[in-house]
């Protein structure tokens, strides 16, 4: 080992240097010259400022690639031990310990700018709800999930349609396409729409990154600061988010067995002509509850009326368990007043971020236009490959295989409930889609009642995320679909022992157990 | 064929129908079911609101699959001729030419409801731009593109990528990912921003869909309606809008050959307060010009006197034609001050949809829950593919092999232009990127240049969309990068063509040609 480095600011001389590389070994070269100028560095033998070999150079000497210079180079950059200077070289930092492991450290003052204290913590849409999220430990039984079992994912009918797309289409698969989405995606939407009682063109549908940029369109394009959204009380946190973040005066109508219960939201209506009416009519989330068909119409009726335009997210309406499917309110819209929005993320594969809208008249090119605004368009990979997995037909075959199989663990927690028996929680049987809304006869704090499901290893979603103002009753929302059907009736077990721990730890008027900071996620 | 449809509303008895299947023909079984019924439809034999077979009967008497039954159901409702009713069955519609085969038409009263009519066009970011846009046919030699090459797209090397994601980690990719992005992809692009001097940790990285959702969401967060926004004049048309959509003031600073003209800025910003400085400081979009090491250290430091945060929009950086590089701004920024943003959907495939910005301190966490509310996080699927293609080397090999064919092209336009000669337009020979922007001598209104570069079969996008306000001169923006060298002379020749018979139309008073309606995308 020769290195020549006299002066702070004279180059490494390559013809002299000698870094042992093992070509034969199991570390990667790149690897092996980055540990070599990591010691170097770290030993002091290649102080701040001094100019690393030209890559190209270094390369020719080693017998190496010169991509594999760069990548050693790279991650020596990333760790913050050498600065890299566009044009000039790489250089030993300055202080090679120097914040890169760090993040936001790397502030002067230790303060951050004006600007960025400016942007603090008055965001509508960002209340601090950790004391409303169970935290989960490994071997936790999680009624949490938002979305279906990941184990029903079909994963292989999706990898083969991926092979598929790219195997015919290479090109067309990364090159840019419509901001509507893709022509034949769109098509094979329509289609399964028709069959719901929805007979809509595949121009009306417009793809999106999931329904929750749907949602986020719709709140960006009707809600203005100060506008009154109705909603359902309670109801799902992503739309109430988006809601607020656009400014809403956000108006909760409770719910009965039948949905939204109507008859107070007329006089609303009639009084502060609300911008949006949010829906989840089938299959409610979170408390699985469907509005009935006389309703479905007074709704609609009421929209026209008023002027008022419905959103309906239909985000597992398919997934029915025995009770006869009621048509979505989509298809008894007459007047364009239905904005209507579903999603394959929940579905099929969360990890897709693939749904649509569907909208008639001038609405929709404005959707359309925002959706451009804000992304251009979904992937066009996610969107052919998706394409190539979908038909009607399957698409009917995997609900029913996910109805089959979901319905039996609705059914497990059900019976597990009630063997529980119903002086301690009260709950109503959902006919259909994720999730049981469980409310407990007694009311307990959110953190009492959190701190008692940690430490009982069973986690769920607290109700009171779901409503514009506090709830007078503690409430869960328990996921059935994501869980086997032993593992529910175990979660169920440890769920009262938790519920009877947080009313004892209650009557003695102190918390018995405290949950560690670093858990809440 | 023995139907019996005595009345209206009686069910085709399934026993003694009779629909001939062709196992073996080309036909696949769910078209000659729909062909069938389309038939017997429009023969008037199967009158509105007879209900169709049962899929279950019908597949059982056909010897068919349900699902083959469901999709010739799903095809006939797409085409407006049978309405499916959930829970009830599929019926023949009430008017079978009703209107799903044209859109936005299944209003009753020929009328969109009010709601609609106010949502009309006051959209700030939605001028009509149609007269900016020439038209392409079969044959045009297009330079309008805003993305490379599409033959460069590195198509098997992603194929393999995405199969061998799909393969090692099957469930990982189809599922829900960290809002912020797919930490080893993060990991990566740390290293690749290392390489350029700007030292971030993964956890300062937010991954975005295409670096317009970054701008977007950039705007959404700091732009509040009348807030002052400073663009270069002029600039990324996406951006602009994005900004407009924001409610903002734009405000427009000319540049120079050394980019923005910062004597010009420093009054405004000690005047109305910004709140954000936009600019492409590298291989502008549309001009090609570069900022100077200079005014990028200027830049930073009026930005941290006033307190007002630079938005870096480095979407071609790398693309560098000979020319020494210039660190990006973010390199300079030692306050976070500086928002940078850029994307491999103009480098690597426009259809991945595939972006990052970078920030520190709050403004980050902000950034990253306006992105779970406008659509959770970014396709895991599509984080997966490209992060098992990417590494540092692979992406700093696949950006020399475009230097080298997009610098020959840089090439390539200006000789072509030389030809041409400086008496009809004026242009800088840009160091990097894969725009040209060229400026005519004589002014010509952009619908008369755009239908002489219609007739003469050219395209390009022009210059005047790219403005906050009217520009005084006639200019064009040439991307030469997405079109091989020879085609860029003939496309040249074209062009020049194109200006002279536009000038002479001028001379004439008169326009000599007229671009049909339909052509005008």
């Amino acid at each position: 080992m020769c290195l020549h480095n006299e002066s702070r600011n004279e180059e490494i001389r390559v013809g002299t240097m000698r870094i042992p590389i093992d070509i034969s070994g199991s570390m990667p070269i790149y690897r092996q010259i980055q540990s070599y100028f990591e010691d170097q560095i770290s030993a002091g033998k290649l102080p701040a400022g001094v100019k690393l070999p030209a890559t190209r150079l270094l390369a020719s000497r080693l017998g190496v690639s010169r991509i594999t210079v760069m990548n050693a180079y790279a991650e020596l950059a990333a760790e913050g031990l050498v600065v890299g200077r566009p044009g000039s070289g790489t250089y030993v930092a300055d202080s090679p310990t120097f914040g890169t492991r760090n993040p936001a450290k790397c502030n002067r003052e230790g303060t951050w700018p004006l600007w960025q204290r400016s942007v603090s913590s008055n965001d509508p849409a960002d209340d601090d709800i950790s004391c409303l999220i169970v935290p989960e430990m490994s071997g936790t039984i999680s009624f949490a999930s938002g979305y279906g079992d990941p184990e029903l994912i079909p994963i292989d009918d999706l990898c083969k349609a991926a092979r598929g797309s790219l195997r015919r289409n290479p090109v067309e698969t990364f090159a840019a396409t419509d901001p509507r989405g893709y022509l034949p995606l769109r098509r094979t939407i329509s289609s399964i729409l028709a069959m719901q009682g929805i007979p809509v063109h595949p121009d009306e549908v417009l793809v999106t990154s999931g329904s929750q940029q749907a949602i986020s369109l719709i709140a960006r394009l009707l809600v203005e600061p100060g506008d009154v959204v109705i909603v359902e009380e309670p109801t799902f946190v992503g739309a109430l988010n988006s809601f607020r973040r656009a400014g809403a005066r956000l108006i909760g109508i409770p719910l009965d067995e039948n949905g939204m219960k109507l008859d107070m939201l007329e006089p609303i209506m009639r009084k502060l002509q609300p911008a949006l009416i949010y829906t989840i009519p089938t299959f409610h989330n979170p408390t699985g509850v469907c509005m009935s068909e006389n309703r479905r119409l007074w709704l609609v009726e009421l929209a026209e009326r008023y002027s008022v335009p419905i959103l309906e997210d239909d985000f597992a309406g398919d997934l029915s368990y025995g009770g006869r499917s009621i048509p979505p309110i989509k298809a008894l819209d007459q007047n364009g007043d239905v904005l209507y929005i579903s999603t394959f993320s929940k579905i099929i594969a969360p990890g897709l971020r693939l749904g649509y809208l569907v909208a008639s008249g001038p609405v929709l090119e404005r959707l359309v236009r925002l959706k451009q605004i804000s992304d251009v368009a979904t992937s066009t990979f996610i969107q052919r490959t998706f394409e190539s997995f979908i038909s009607v037909g399957r698409y009917y075959s995997h609900i029913q295989r996910l109805c089959r199989i979901y319905g039996d663990r609705r059914n497990a927690l059900v019976e597990a409930l009630e063997r529980a028996g119903r002086h301690c929680w009260d709950w109503r049987s959902p006919e259909g889609g994720f999730f049981l809304w469980l409310e407990m006869c007694d009311r307990i704090p959110p953190e009492i009642l959190r701190d008692a499901m940690y430490a009982h290893g069973v986690s769920a979603v607290m109700g009171a995320i779901f409503f514009t103002k506090q709830p007078d009753t503690t409430i869960l929302r328990l996921n059935f679909a994501a869980l086997p059907p032993l593992a529910i009736g175990a979660g169920v077990e440890r769920l009262q022992r938790a519920v009877t721990t947080a009313l004892s730890g209650l009557e003695n008027g102190h918390k018995e157990f405290k949950v560690p900071c670093e858990a809440i996620v």
